[in-house]
C-alpha cells in the first residue's frame, strides 16, 4: 500500500484556485492527507488566513474546517513533505518558479499559460522574459501539453504538466479526430466562435466584468490576437492563417461553448463522422461526444466532461462542430486533477465525476 | 397640412406587438390620432380589454390611458377608416389576411415571414397553402422588402411592405455594402454565427424559454436549416452553399451579436473597408459604422440601431463583421416604423430615436 | 457488515429529482447498489428511457451509464427488493401511495408537502382527499418531520419521513433557537421576507417561468397565503397573525435567501445572540453560523448547508436573521439523503460534502 | 413666448448622468438648445472628449451626433448662459459647488445626498466638512426635497432642488399616504425589506459589483444603517426606531422592489385603502396605483412611474406594500427632470412618457 502524495496549491484564491482546492479536498486517494494551500505572496500578506474566509463557500460548519492558506516559503516544501505542486500563479511567475521547484524535485501542474507552447513564435505573444534562457528553453522542452486525451502516455511520466487553456481545450478536443486524421479541407480555413462565461476574465473588478456591462450583453474581444490560438496551432498542426479564433464574453458565471465551422476533403456521411469520433475518443473518460444532439452550456457545466456534438450539410462536405466545457473545471482545475491522476496511474477520471 | 393617417395593428398581444404600440402611441406624426389595436381573436375572446392588462409596462397613472384592444372584425377597418395596417399575426394568417386587407385599399407593413420570399424553393421552408395561388403569386410579386437601406425608394410607394426577419436584418446589413461591390471570395463560404435573445423565441412558455434551460446557458438550434436563410440568400446575390448561417439562444432578453467570417477576393486595407462602409451607409440614419471597434449588444438595445464593425486580418484578406442590433426594434417593430416613415414621406427615423 | 440498502426514486424527472439522483449515484454507504429510478407513468410512458435523456448533465461518457428510468410498477419493489423510496411526486399522489408502500414494509422519505403537517387547519390548504381518511390520519400521525437539526432521535426509527419545504427549512432553522427559548416578543409579529431562486416554482414551463418574465425582474407571491406557512406555525409553535411570510421570484437558478425581521423580550448582546445559536447548532453538520458576517445565496448555493447569521440593532432588541439555502439541496433532496443517513445510522453529512 | 432654458449637467459619466442626458437630449422643450455636459475635472482631463466614447448608446449614426463633455470651468456658466445646473457628482462636491452656483444666478438640481436632510443627526451620517457651516446651513433651510408628490408647490419656486435617493423614494411614495393620515401603529415598527439592481451601486468596478459576486446571488447589506433612512424618518415624520430598512442586492441591472410591512391602528377594509390612496396620488401622473395586482419590477424598468400596490391580511390591520420603480429614472435622472418641469411650469410628466 503506497500513502497518498502531499499535494500543495499555490495560488488558490482565483475562480481556478477555489475549484482545486475543492476537488482535491474531496479527492479520495488523497483522503486522509489534505492538500497544503500556499498563498501568493501577496494574497496572504504573510499570516495565514482561513481558507473559508477567501471561499466562503467551501466553509464547513466549524468555520472551514480549520483549513488555512499559508503564505509561500519554500521551505514549506520540505518541511512538509510537499511532492507535487499545482501552480496557479501568473505566466511570468510560474516561469521563474517552476524551474527551481523541479529542481527540488517536486512534480509540478502548471495552470498558466508558461509552458504550453514549444515554438518560439507562438510564445512571443507572452513577452517571458527568462533569467536563464537556456535553463528556461530545457524546461520547455521538457514540459508535456497536459491534454490527457492526446497525450496521455507522456503525462504519466512528465515532471511538468502543462495545463492547457481553456478555450484551447474546447477547440483541441473539438478538431483532433479529423486533423489527425487529415482530413479538412484547410485551404477554406477553419473557423472556431467561441463564447465564453465570465469566470474565465478572472477575480479582478475591472470594467469588463462589472455586471453592467457583463449582464444582458455578449461582445467580441481579442480578435485576431488571442494567446490560446498558440496551443492549437502547435496541437492541431495547422498553420496560422488556417484557422480563426474569436472569443466571446457571454453573460454567464461558466462555461464555454465554441461552434466551429470547416469544410473535408471529401464528401462523407454522419455515420463516418460519428464513427471517427467515437473511435478517437474511446478509452476517453471526461469526453462525451453527443453526436447529433448538439452540446449545451448547462449540461456540461459543473463537471469535468468536454462534450462534442456535430452537423454535417447535406454536401457532406460543411461540418459544424459544437464543443462545451466548464471553463474552471475541464478548461483548468479538473483537467488539471485529471493530469495528476494520471501522474499517479489512478484512473483518470478520480474524484471528478 | 395633412391629417395623420389611422393606423392599427393586429396581433399587439406578442413582445414585438409591445414595442409597436409603444412607438406608435408617441410617434409624433400620429399625435392625435392614436393606433387602434386589433386583437387576433383567440386574444380577446370577442370582448375589449385593456392594453394594459396584457403589457402592464404601458399603463399610465390612470390604468393604461383608457387603451383597449378591441376583437378584430372586418368592419372596424371601414368604421374607424383605418388606412395602414401593422399585420403582427402568424405566417399563415398574413397570407390569408394581406390579400384582403390590400383588396381593401389598406397599405400592410407585415412582420411575418409571409411575403419576405420571392423565390419559390426559398419560401418553400414556409409550407404555405394558400387558397388563391395564383391572387397570392401577385401580390408576392408586389411586395416589398422592407430594408429601407436597401430598398427606399420602392418601400415609399409599396402597398405592402414585407419587413424583414431580424436575424436577417444584422446580417444582411453588415454584408450589403461587400456583397453590392462582388468583394466577397463566396468560394470559400461565408459563415454567420449568430446569436439571439429569448425575446426572439416569442412569448408562449416552451421548455427552451423556460428560465431554468436559458439562463446560464448557450446552444446553438436550426444549424442548416433556419428559415430567415432564404431572405439572405435573395437580398444578397448568394447561393445557399455560399453562406452558413448558425442562431444560437443567448441568456439575455433582446438583442442580437451575430460575428461574420469571410475572405475577400483580393487584398485589402482596413482604410478601403471603413470608406465602403462610410459611403453605403451614408444617408442611413438607422446604421452606425463603428469601425474596428467592435459593437456589442448593450449598446444597440433599446434603439433602432443596427451597429456595424470590423476588423480585417493581417493578411488583407481574412475580415470578420460584427453586427448588432435589437431584435424587437430594428429586428422587428422598429423597423416596421421606418417603413411606415418612407409609406408617409416622413424622416425615416421619426419617432425612433 | 452489512448490505448495502436497496434505495429508489419515484418522480426522477424533476429538479429535485435530479439532484436526488446524483446524490445518491455518488454515495458512498450505495457504492455497487445504485438506485431504481422509477417514473411516474405519465414520464415513462411504459416504456424504459435513458436517465441521461431526462437529464442530460448525468451522462457519463458512455451515455448514462446505462442508467433508466423504469416505469413504475408495483410489483417492482419486490422484484428488486427495494426497502427504502424517495417519493418525489405530487402532494395528492404521496397520499395515495405512502400509505400503500408502508403497508408493504418499505420506509418511505416524502417530498412533497402530504405529511408534514399535524394540525387539520394547516393542511386544509392542501384539499386533501384521502379514499380511507381514517388510515391517512393514523399515518399522518406517525409521519416525522424531516428536519434533523429538530428532529434527530425521531427521524432515526421512522417508517415516514416528511421532508420539509424549502422556504420553512430556511425560516425554521433561523427562528427555531430563539422560540425554543421564548425569546421573541410575538406581540409585534415576526416578518420574514423571503426571496427564491426559479427551480422553486417547478419545471412546467408556465408565464411565471418564462425568462422573459423571470429574468431582470423581482415579484412577490403568494401573499398571506403561501402553503409553506403551516409548517412554520407547527415547527416554531407561534400562531398565524404572529408571523408573515412573503415569497418573491428571483431571477437565480437556485438558492433561497430569507430576511427575518423580530423584536426580542428583553435586550440582549450579539454575544449572547451568538452563544444561543451556536449552542443549539452545534453537533448539526448541515448549519453554518456565520454570525455577524450576513450569508449569501451563492455562498451555499449547491452545498447542503444552511446558512446563518444575524444583525443586532443597537437597542439590544431589534434583531434581524439572514439565512440562505440551495432550494434543491438543504431544501430538498440533499435534506432527503441527510434523513436518510439519519434513518441508517449513518453520519448525517455522509455524500453531502 | 418663452426661449428654453439652457441646461447643463455636471457628471454626466455615471448611469444616472447617461439618463439624464438622453432625458434631456429628447425633452421637446428643450428642442433647439440642447443641454451641455461638463465634466468633472477628473473624468475629462482638461479635453473635450465625445459623449458618444462615455456612452456607446447615445450615439447617432454620425457618431454621437457632436455632442461633446466639456471639461467644467466656472465661466462656461456665463459664456453659455446656463440657468439650470443638474449636479450629479459625490456629495462632497456638491456640498462646496451648490453655495457657488446658487450665488451666481443658477438654479440647481442636486441629485446627490448633499442637501436632502434637514435634521443635524441625520446628516451626520455624511460627515460633510463645509468651508462655510454657517452659508451652508442657510443654504441647507432653503433647499426642498424634490419628491414632486409631496413638495409640488415648494418646488415650483425653489431655486435649489436636493432630488431624493432612489430607495428613499420608493418607500416614501409607499408610505406617505398613511403616515399623513396617522393611520399606522408605529409601535410595532415598520419593516421596509428593500432589494435595487446593481446599477445602484455604481460605475466603478468593485467586488461587489463583479458580474461573479453579482450575478446569481443575493445579499443584503448596510443592515442598520444605510443613508437613506434619514430621509424616510424626515418625510414621513417618524423615528428611527420606528422604521426598520435593509437593502438588498439583485442579479438585474436596474429596478428596486420594496416590500414595507406595518400594522394599522384600526381595524380597516381594501377598499379603504385603495380610496385612501387614490385620493392621495389623484393629479400625480407620474405615480401608478395597482391596488391589489402586486407591481413587479420589469414593468415600472425603464419608466418614470413609481408603482406601489398592497395585501391586507384577513385581521384588517396587517397590511403589506409592495413599490417598484426605476433606480435611474423615477429614483434619480427622471425624478430630476420631473422636477426640472415644475421649476419651469411645465406639465409634470413632460418628457417622461
Amino acid at each position: 500500500m503506497t500513502t497518498a502524495p502531499q499535494t500543495a496549491v499555490i495560488g488558490v484564491g482565483g475562480y481556478a484556485g477555489a475549484e482545486l482546492a475543492r476537488l482535491l479536498l474531496h479527492h479520495p486517494r488523497l483522503a486522509g492527507r489534505p492538500p497544503i494551500f500556499l498563498g501568493r505572496e501577496e494574497e496572504a500578506g504573510g499570516a495565514r488566513i482561513p481558507l473559508a474566509e477567501v471561499h466562503p463557500q467551501l466553509a464547513d460548519n466549524n468555520g472551514a474546517g480549520g483549513l488555512t492558506i499559508e503564505p509561500f516559503r519554500w521551505e514549506v516544501l520540505k518541511e512538509d513533505g510537499v511532492d507535487t505542486i499545482f501552480l496557479a500563479v501568473p505566466h511570468e511567475q510560474s516561469r521563474e518558479w517552476a524551474p527551481r521547484l523541479l529542481a527540488e524535485g517536486v512534480r509540478v501542474i502548471d495552470l498558466s499559460g508558461a509552458w504550453r507552447l514549444d515554438q518560439d513564435e507562438n510564445r512571443a505573444v507572452y513577452k517571458f522574459t527568462d533569467a536563464d534562457p537556456k535553463a528556461a528553453a530545457s524546461i520547455q522542452k521538457e514540459a508535456v501539453y497536459g491534454m490527457p486525451e492526446l497525450h496521455r502516455e507522456a503525462i504519466r511520466s512528465a515532471r511538468l504538466v502543462a495545463n492547457p487553456g481553456c478555450y484551447a481545450t474546447a477547440i483541441i478536443l473539438a478538431l483532433a479526430p479529423l486533423t489527425r486524421e487529415g482530413r479538412i479541407d484547410r485551404t477554406h480555413g477553419i473557423v472556431c466562435d467561441a463564447k465564453s462565461g465570465v469566470s474565465g476574465a478572472g477575480k479582478s473588478p475591472t470594467a469588463k466584468t462589472h455586471f453592467m456591462n457583463a449582464a444582458d450583453n455578449l461582445s467580441a474581444y481579442a480578435v485576431f490576437g488571442h494567446r490560446h490560438t498558440g496551443e492549437m496551432l502547435e496541437q492541431l498542426g495547422v498553420a496560422g492563417n488556417e484557422i480563426i479564433f474569436t472569443p466571446h464574453l457571454l453573460p454567464v458565471p461558466r462555461g464555454i461553448l465554441t461552434t466551429i465551422y470547416l469544410r473535408l476533403k471529401t464528401a462523407t456521411t454522419a455515420e463516418r463522422i460519428d464513427a471517427c469520433y467515437r473511435s478517437f475518443y474511446d478509452g476517453s473518460p471526461m469526453v462525451r461526444w453527443t453526436g447529433t444532439r448538439l452540446p449545451e452550456i448547462r449540461h456540461s457545466v459543473r463537471t469535468n466532461f468536454c462534450d462534442i456534438g456535430f452537423a454535417l450539410a447535406e454536401d457532406g462536405q460543411r461540418l459544424i462542430l459544437v464543443s462545451c466545457l466548464d471553463n474552471l473545471l475541464k478548461g483548468a482545475a479538473g483537467q488539471a486533477v485529471q493530469n495528476m491522476n494520471l501522474l499517479f496511474g489512478w484512473p483518470e477520471q478520480e474524484g471528478l465525476l
